[in-house]
């Protein structure tokens, strides 16, 4: 079923805020795509062709929001990648690979999180030209949601 | 901030049923994670690996939906494909490459697809042993939820 107003959502799985409240969508009005930390990860990118070129979608709005704690994850990998090899199985040197950090898609700003991946919808390949792409970022202490200019 | 109930759910993107709703959930419970079809895809392992190991996250629910979309898209990514290529630069047989329709997470059935959650997740090497998860079905007709037994 398409959404009501052709709308998808890419917001982040953080608690602090619903994506419905915050935008005022009524259910039914768009796709909602959450993940850590709101980023163009490839399933967001699935999931995102799958809302276009399936389910008429024809704007996509990115939703960040302040103190995201993706913020400590960028700097905070080797926390992780301890936490992981102290509860399975996999040597700590196996889990930290040279990418693992960009895999875990931290960052530092949370508006130039959301300006990339509004960039990177905007000039990927698979995306039409007039597909209209929006940033928006979240206050959490006021509660407002301001757009991101670019 | 991690959840109140220890919980991270991986659910649809689809319109017809809110997560919090379904689930009995307050504000600040669950890390909510969506995509399309709710599948396993690197952006929700992703998610999941920063819900486990740095927010303390012991339980995970994947909670699938009757009448879910992505078994229309398991047979119809031809569709998808000629629809990338007509509004895009990128000619047909490049988008319809042996890949695609894998990439793309469509499936027939949707408890089989939430089981296969489940167990990539109880199998995953980067997955504590004594992390719970648990299968849902989320019924659209009757608005119950039933557990997938496996």
């Amino acid at each position: 079923m398409p959404p009501a107003l052709e709308l998808a959502v890419v917001a982040c799985m953080d608690t602090r805020h619903s994506v419905e409240k915050v935008l005022g969508l009524k259910h039914g009005d768009a796709k909602v795509i959450r993940n850590a930390g709101n980023i163009l990860d490839d399933g967001t990118l699935r999931s995102l062709i799958v809302c276009v070129h399936r389910l008429g979608v024809k704007h996509v709005a990115i939703l960040g929001h302040t103190k995201c704690g993706m913020t400590l994850v960028g700097r905070g990998e080797f926390r992780i990648a301890k936490n992981i090899s102290a509860t399975t199985d996999v040597p700590l040197h196996e889990v930290m690979r040279p990418d693992f950090q960009r895999w875990l898609g931290g960052f530092e700003d949370v508006e130039e999180n959301v300006r990339r991946g509004v960039q990177l919808i905007r000039t990927h390949p698979l995306m039409p030209r007039d597909l209209q792409v929006l940033g928006l970022v979240y206050d959490n202490e006021n509660g407002r949601v301001h757009p991101i200019i670019d």
